[in-house]
């Protein structure tokens, strides 16, 4: 197997994106347009994403539910903004049973409707409030240009639908469910984000407001990694979600929607991944340390086979999902590679001579760095090497983040710097049309409002119009 | 809340079902047509019964991966057998991105086609067999008559496809899944199965042999719980799973499929459920044990509060999944009831004169049995419960089926006993339209050849035709 040399970053970044996934075998085009297979290395990924997930969720008080497929034609057209947002996205099922449907069911892309539309009938007095239901599935939306992970037709995601007695109540969990999301991409992801509220033209259709966690890549555009909406009273309306109230009155409940989904993978490459390949969290790894024995002719091999064996048993205790490469149709040269390629956090090799003096030789992945150490203290050893790794990736990508943040006090200069990447810090009148316009000549978006922003009164940099001085993050952005 | 009760199983055994979800708030009918929503309570299970198999599969060398909704009509129609089986069901997307498609979309009814497609891509040589995969999807089959979780028109499922060397090996791998079902239906969902083998007419459209578990519900009816196929290499050669061979020839692939889906939550209620409502077995229970303290007025309220907490602690540190009903606005009668309904394995009642006794009244779902023991000792009596209750409901469901299995030596006694429900085992020519035949007169079918059949050579119950005396099992399924 000859040594193929991905395109580097530098080169092309887009190419370099697509090497790694083929090179870390996680996914590849399916047969149907604009739709990908998850394969095991990446699928895998997204299985401890979920259940890092699935934890914080349950912890926070939500049960899992499952909502239908299709949705009705009828059902999706009630809430227009919605409808606009969404309807022309939509892949539509005419026919069913061999016949042609008298009424067309829309694949979802997403549930408010038929969730909304069933809280409708659930909830009659505050008593029944709050509802918080999340589902994992799959959504379709169509899609023009596709890109593995980052934008698919059809793509897997969680979506989280709740309903409450005040809006306070609601807001509460849009913030809740925002930190569980940036807790997940810092603490597991090992990706720094910016928290903050999206423009009007960017937030959710038919939500009152739309809360975001931004990422960084390494090109310096932007990822939105996850979104919750402050729903408002919209959807309750339109679906009919009202209860008597303590009061006795009849009101309206205020429902939130939060999401993340499987581009969170493609994130996670373009945050971590470098020249060689992928490289994994350790979090989210399904083989954290993989040990490699070197061994010549069969009477070696047992020994070191069993050797290797051991050593993963060893680690195995102390709770790192590891495995020994036993393959014998490759050389260790190959075997190396293809951890490497596929970002496993800790490689162990170990040969005769390392047999001899009790020790093995530990290459991280995310430095390069190789270490000698015993073998018996393996079981401490790497497991406290995972989490430094697990660390040095988080103070990396803030690092790398940080330092393109940018304040720019004119659009000149911002439409400068624009082409360099980055984050550009920038106070905006908050106008549509303003932003519609920035957009057509940059290419970049508001990415948020951060919610941590201190007032820097000042004039708008596009329009001079005066400014309370919140400045708005713009970028380009996946 | 009035007490409301169920119709009874005497009563009406289908209506007794509905009820039975509709009491324990398991799932509910869609706003669109032959489909549901499952519940939490219900979406509850079945993740305990992902979480289980998961971790079979995962343990018997397979990984997960993710594969497209759609299949082109192209590929789907290019197994014969297999297009004849599931075309005529399946829902078509002719429209995506508001515009009609060139090629029409089927939502998968099963993945084979798209699978063994990309495995065709994946396989050279024999080096990169086997591959062992499984994925946990969304299916839809157009269904004209719907029921809750047994037959719905979505419903949700794992299919494992794997392609392997040889026939042996595939062979193996098709029984082993089998066993893996079998070994997940009788220790985790308490329900006896039998193992065997499907006629000719009641085999997967495309497969070589379909082996299946089959159960009884408490009505006499079979139930099949899980299919393992194995494919010969049909699809391989449909679809182009090539390799080289260890002599260096070029071969066609051996390929397996197997399935369950959530049509096993419906047997886990016809098998384990009775007139008082749902039961569920230990193993599946969101919350094994619930605690309802009683007390009258705020004064007692908080003591009895913190104690009820505190069993729950305890029970916790045991590994038993308890909960506390500390609702306000509930008496204790109605929380008993609806714990009851839920199936909920063990009730604890707390009252002050329990409390002042240092004991509590512990209630088994399973046998309604009460019993009085000492609060400091749930730790270790809830989990020891737990088992007993796991472990009576399997032998109650066995003792129930193994009375309703009879051996019949002519069709005329066999017409005579059917409506009495039950498996009737008979020889049998083995002849597809006498097999029609008995399904047209009987509405029974073939559910299974068993594996562990005994030769008992003798003439076919039906023309009269001898055989070599394996008996086929014949009854009314869901």
């Amino acid at each position: 197997m000859a040594r193929q040399a991905l395109t580097t970053r530098a080169e092309d970044y887009a190419q370099w994106y697509l090497d790694v996934i083929a090179a870390a075998d996680m996914a590849e085009h399916a047969p149907v347009k604009g739709c990908m297979i998850i394969k095991p290395w990446g699928y895998g990924i997204w299985e401890r994403m979920q259940q890092s997930l699935d934890k914080a969720f349950k912890e926070t008080g939500h049960e899992n539910a499952y909502f239908p497929l299709f949705i009705p034609k009828s059902l999706l057209m009630k809430e227009a903004e919605h409808v606009e947002g969404f309807a022309p996205e939509c892949a539509v099922v005419t026919h069913g049973g061999g016949k042609e449907l008298e009424e067309p069911l829309y694949v979802r892309p997403t549930s408010e409707a038929i969730i909304c539309a069933s809280y409708a009938n659930w909830v009659k007095s505050w008593r029944d409030l709050p509802i918080k239901l999340n589902q994992w599935a799959n959504v379709v939306r169509w899609e023009m240009r596709t890109r593995l992970f980052l934008r698919t037709t059809e793509f897997l995601w969680q979506e989280g639908h709740t309903v409450h007695e005040t809006h306070d109540e609601a807001r509460e969990e849009v913030f809740t469910m925002l930190d569980v999301y940036a807790r997940f991409a810092e603490e597991v992801m090992a990706i720094p984000v910016i928290r903050g509220k999206k423009s009007e033209a960017e937030k959710f259709p038919g939500a009152d407001d739309t809360y975001c966690i931004e990422a960084m890549m390494q090109d310096g555009k932007a990822l939105q990694a996850g979104t919750s909406h402050d729903l408002g009273q919209n959807f309750a309306k339109t679906y009919g979600i009202q209860f008597q109230g303590r009061d006795g009155t009849n009101q309206h409940a205020w429902s939130t929607s939060w999401g993340v989904s499987t581009r969170l993978v493609g994130a996670l490459i373009m945050a971590h991944a470098d020249d060689s390949g992928m490289v994994v969290p350790p979090l989210l790894a399904t083989i954290q340390a993989v040990v490699v024995p070197i061994f010549k002719g069969d009477d070696e091999a047992a020994a070191m086979v069993a050797d290797a064996k051991a050593m993963v048993a060893a680690m195995a205790t102390a709770g790192v999902r590891a495995k020994a490469d036993l393959r014998d149709n490759l050389r260790p040269g190959p075997k190396f590679f293809e951890w490497e390629k596929k970002g496993v956090p800790v490689r162990i090799e170990y040969g005769a001579r390392d047999k001899a003096a009790g020790t093995c030789i530990v290459v991280r992945r995310d430095t390069g760095e190789k270490t000698t150490l015993p073998v018996a203290s393996l079981a401490t050893d790497v497991p406290r090497l995972l989490a430094e790794i697990q660390a040095n990736l988080y103070a990396k990508a803030k690092a790398h983040r940080d330092a393109r943040i940018f304040d720019v006090e004119t659009y000149d200069e911002f439409k400068a710097r624009i082409d360099g990447g980055g984050f550009f810090r920038m106070r905006f009148c908050g106008d549509r049309a303003v932003e519609a316009r920035i957009k057509e000549e940059t290419k970049a978006t508001i990415r948020c409002f951060p919610l941590d922003a201190q007032a820097d009164p000042g004039p708008c940099a596009v329009t001079g119009v005066p400014t309370n001085g919140v400045r708005a993050i713009f970028a380009r952005a996946y």
